[in-house]
């Protein structure tokens, strides 16, 4: 299920000590991720948009690598991404999500 | 030509008097909007997601609205995009651009 | 129900329209504010400091009205969220915390 | 005293090289955290929302153990702040909290 | 007083009740711009950059206007403090800040 | 040349794999950093305080070690941009600065 991957091991925790949160957040999901109107691969490549110009590392390469992983999001979509990025916030978000891309691939 | 609509009238000043600094943003445009590989549309709702997502009320309502002129973006659209917003950076930035998306459609 | 004194006019349209993500917002109000460890003003003093230590005023005065119709925070109260905000995210936000307080007080 | 707790090892240097700003800051703190109306446990938990909001890792660690050495704040009342965070700061906020919270109870 | 200047009428109220706020931010200004290594007006056009960066269109306001006013700071110079906004925090806080002013100028 | 010791290795596959972004990347610097009106050293002074304004670890690392590098920008004139960092955007965004100029000068 696609929560299951985007959320890594931090939410295991949640799970078994605030399994309210837990089942909140993944009812969260469902309603995000609808996928009726746009397709759940446009959204997450607008997710990982958001994660990358918020500068945070952990979310975005979380983003990059379920992309890659669940909907085989290329390296040339991720930098199309990441191009938005470089205008809209600047040139250290564009590079940062540069290297990123480029230690998950490697 | 898109970066025309994109700019709206504060570039004016900028073409007439910083001409060099208007080419540039004119190319980096050009080089961000490629359309190679993901289409222009998904990347302007990209766009839209990271403006709403900082909460910059002027950035987003102007993406909003050349994204609903430009290349007849719907109102749904936007919504799914505010959905990513909404999981990412939570509910003060969803309802802010679901107010200036319902304020659009008026 | 608290969560609608919060929502404000925004999340009317969301009610209608879509009914599924304000059914979800509801739900993650009761999971976010239980009360059970911490009260509910404590929560919302939070919620105002996080919201005035992003410099969005909108939502600041949404959490400055509410706390104050709600829960019968004080102007001193919430002037002691706002030396936080001081320390922790500068000059700038603390000022305009304090200037969207004095306006709501006349 | 509690600034000395707060400030860690990098305030060190400031005390010694630029004893002015180190002055001011103590001075500044002293003014925050009064504790007369608001008392410094609840201006301590504003705080941490405030750092964790930030996806500021290195503060948020610093604001939690603190919070737990100096006033025996519980993790429970640590995820109630989380929990403010995830509604007003989105998900990857939510999660980085909880997984540094996790870290430090080990 | 330079920090007269700075802090505009929102801070008169905080002056007259909160005394103990007022002197310590007071004191802060004086640590912060002490003119000694980096001149007075350098340190203003850095603040000016940090106020754009952030997208806080009053503070920008508030620069610009007291740079313009206090230090005869002109507008060629404050558009070379946009120009590293642009590159370094992207296109739409250049934007909003030619805008700023553009709006001042007039 | 200054755009070179500026990008650092991530920019060198940006170079290869992307010439066209890398191209205007070259010509966006060159435009920014004229040196006309304020000189590069103020400019680089200004970038320096909005990546330490913004949190960015990394940013703020290059651009405190091609100052120094470049520019021979001494640890006093980072301390007194910091001071500005203090003052409009809080004590953690200093203490943050501080450290890794620390750091760097070991």
């Amino acid at each position: 299920m696609k929560y299951e991957v985007f959320y890594g091991k931090g939410m295991g925790k949640v799970k078994k000590e605030y399994p309210e949160i837990y089942e909140t957040i993944k009812k969260l999901n469902e309603v995000v991720y609808t996928g009726k109107i746009l397709d759940y691969r446009t959204q997450k490549l607008i997710a990982l948009g958001i994660a990358a110009s918020n500068c945070d590392e952990t979310a975005t390469e979380k983003q990059m690598r379920s992309a890659m992983k669940e909907l085989e999001v290329t390296p040339e979509e991720i930098t199309d991404v990441l191009r938005v990025v470089l205008l809209l916030s600047g040139m250290p978000a564009f590079v940062k999500g540069m290297r990123i891309l480029d230690e998950i691939k490697k």
